[in-house]
């Protein structure tokens, strides 16, 4: 059925070592599977930022969460967070598993 | 910190009975952490549509899911589905509780 994309079912992109993604879309809209098995990590990774306005969910684990110059916040499973257009920010997985969810809008086409 | 809605901390909204809201957004991208406590349900509900694009994922729980004229799918907790712009769709609760992230864009005015 071309409206569901079962998890088990989803294709699966390999970003880095221990860094996968599963992703549904539609026309303007994208949200991304992303499961971190490279925790815990020392540092956070470097900054990045896009144009995209991104909404997140955290599914499982816990961050920091680093946005522009703000102190970093700890987050962990049930949190949610949200990234204007263009806004610097990242993560440091504290756990060696981290999943999340990431609601882009428009569609990334970096990532497909 | 103003990008941060822990989960603990987001205002709720009670839709109805057994039907809560918790929303996290931005200027054209809405996140709703919408918990279901009604179920299981003993038909789907009424269908419904919006001009509004939505991806949606299961936190928790079990349901069945029907869009269009489609045949209805069983989806549980993990799994991911789309709705285009103004296609009808709907949900029956098959668990006590079934738990979804359901994003859109652009923001459903109607749920501010």
């Amino acid at each position: 059925m071309k409206y569901v994309g079962k998890y088990d079912e989803l294709p699966v992109t390999k970003v880095a070592d221990g860094i996968e993604r599963r992703i549904l879309k539609t026309d303007h809209l994208m949200m991304v599977n992303v499961e971190f098995t490279d925790g815990p990590t020392e540092n956070p990774d470097p900054f990045h930022s896009h144009p995209h306005e991104q909404v997140s969910y955290m599914i499982e684990g816990e961050i920091y969460l680093l946005v522009g110059d703000d102190e970093k916040v700890y987050l962990k499973a049930g949190d949610h967070f949200a990234i204007p257009s263009g806004v610097p920010h990242t993560i440091q997985r504290l756990t060696p598993i981290v999943r999340l969810i990431d609601c882009f809008t428009p569609l990334r086409q970096d990532f497909l």
